[in-house]
């Protein structure tokens, strides 16, 4: 069976990870993170799954316990006989091209049970990067037979917010000592978050983070049947506050289903990932032309400053 | 001069920039910000000032007093006698469309000081978004005669690696406590960082987050001649370590110049910016057919199973 940890052949890959084999999984996303030409084939094989899978987002900054967390709601949706994906999204290392925490030291509690896959993704090489490939990763998870995927960022830039736009119901930790709740803001979590975790609950600090955060919401601007984001505190570390984060996840969910809000995420996250592979292709036509002497050619007398930047773009486009 | 504010005439706001006016120069600031279609003559009209400034990138995690750090090197700089601009980039709020600390709450010590430009800016519907904004705000700031260029990003995500590689160099903050030094790692700083803050030294863990850092960067795979990244202690509250953090920067910067580095830097910021102004293009392009009927059939198509995301994009790019 080495041969499958190598394949291109997707209709026997699929089927492999239909039977729910994980070298199949493992293989499949593989070939999702480095954007492999089979991908399109891959998309067609897998399409029929899509919807399959509850997807929830779980960012925040590095430090505030993630991996922990993630952990711990794997351990408890696995009581509920719940099988369940892990995604740990690694979108800082553009320079290195790699997750390099490797999915063997992540989460070992879990690494024998064959109801639990988890993997680390880069956005390496992958047209349209993350906001592309995770959907496409998400796929597998829910043809593999998953009934919940966890995507799991860090941080919370711009990449990060995409990613999250991705999910059903995104949950962002945050811990005591942090920064203050204005730094929260700041960093635009209020708007990307169904609900809030206050990890490392035992913490200094910890009453007023959950206060600060209570307030804020409080202040929203929200319109009528608008969900009101909820806060959670937790101490993952000790298994603390797991079964109410998953309670208040649910009643997102239930919510979401009440209100014919998740029909309506996810044509609008179908929409942005099928922008994100079209803007992919036009990347990768662009950069093509990287190597050849067009850019590098435009960028000297832009850097001269013999030549202004859109003047030298608008060459570029003619030469596509 | 009420006209200025909101005059589009580049020729006139260039000329008062260059004299020095702070509202020709916060003018040109929001027309880049909001992707004016000024923009290309803007760009004609500044090329010839490329490279005049020295361009400082300050990132961190919410919370490491990147606010205070970016202060109190004004301050500095101030003391030496450098025209100084502040751009304070906020990636993160990509749903609300706008900086939320604005300018006037920021740094109010040098509010007064017609030697320094402060300025905010979100990455408002600009083409390309941040990664093609900034070094346009950076020649306005050129222009208007700052010699050192401070950008502070947020985080540590794809769009703030973007910016910071449009640094010449670029100064990472930690704080202690905010996670040990895997998770430093994790967010893929070691990558971008010439110089490391350690700020909050008076704090408990901040000589391990220092020991850590110093063990980390020893580790690291380094080829003869390369930068090998500096570790400065400062609590910038305190205005401590900030000669040292800038003496820091000095030596990355000698080492630049030494090392004909520079200019490399700054061809490959031009074939980078060029890139994204014509990938900025063409998107706006793609989001011009998102309106339409084009995109959000083959968006639900592609949400209900009936079609996989690669043919919709193919359609979508056949539309264009």
């Amino acid at each position: 069976m080495r041969s499958l940890r190598r394949s291109r052949d997707i209709p026997l890959l699929v089927s492999h990870a239909r039977d729910g084999d994980p070298r199949a999984v493992a293989r499949l996303i593989t070939l999702v993170e480095s954007g492999d030409e089979s991908l399109p084939e891959m998309a067609r094989a897998l399409a029929s799954h899509a919807g399959r899978a509850r997807i929830i987002g779980i960012t925040g900054s590095p430090g505030v316990g993630k991996s922990t967390t993630t952990n711990e709601l794997v351990r408890v949706l696995r009581k509920r006989d719940h099988r369940v994906g892990v995604l740990a999204i690694d979108p800082s290392s553009p320079f290195s091209g790699g997750a390099i925490l490797g999915d063997r030291v992540r989460m070992q509690d879990h690494a024998t049970d064959p109801g639990v896959y988890i993997r680390s993704m880069s956005n390496r090489g992958h047209l349209g990067g993350l906001s592309a490939a995770t959907p496409q990763a998400v796929r597998v998870l829910e043809g593999a037979g998953c009934d919940v995927v966890l995507v799991e960022t860090v941080g919370v830039g711009q990449a990060e917010v995409e990613v999250a736009s991705l999910a059903d119901t995104t949950m962002v930790l945050l811990a005591p000592g942090m920064g203050d709740a204005i730094q929260a803001v700041k960093a635009g979590i209020l708007e990307i978050a169904d609900v809030f975790v206050v990890n490392k609950a035992d913490r200094d600090g910890a009453d007023a983070t959950y206060r600060d955060l209570q307030g804020m919401i409080a202040l929203g601007e929200r319109t009528a049947g608008q969900w009101r984001p909820q806060v959670v505190r937790a101490v993952a570390s000790r298994a603390e506050g797991v079964e109410e984060t998953l309670d208040a996840l649910d009643r997102h969910r239930d919510w979401l289903l009440a209100h014919g809000e998740l029909d309506r995420r996810r044509a609008a996250r179908a929409a942005t990932e099928v922008e994100a592979i079209a803007l992919g292709t036009l990347r990768s036509r662009l950069t093509a032309l990287r190597g050849g002497d067009a850019l590098s050619g435009l960028a000297a007398e832009v850097a001269a400053g013999h030549r202004d930047p859109y003047s030298a773009a608008a060459s570029l486009l003619d030469a596509l």
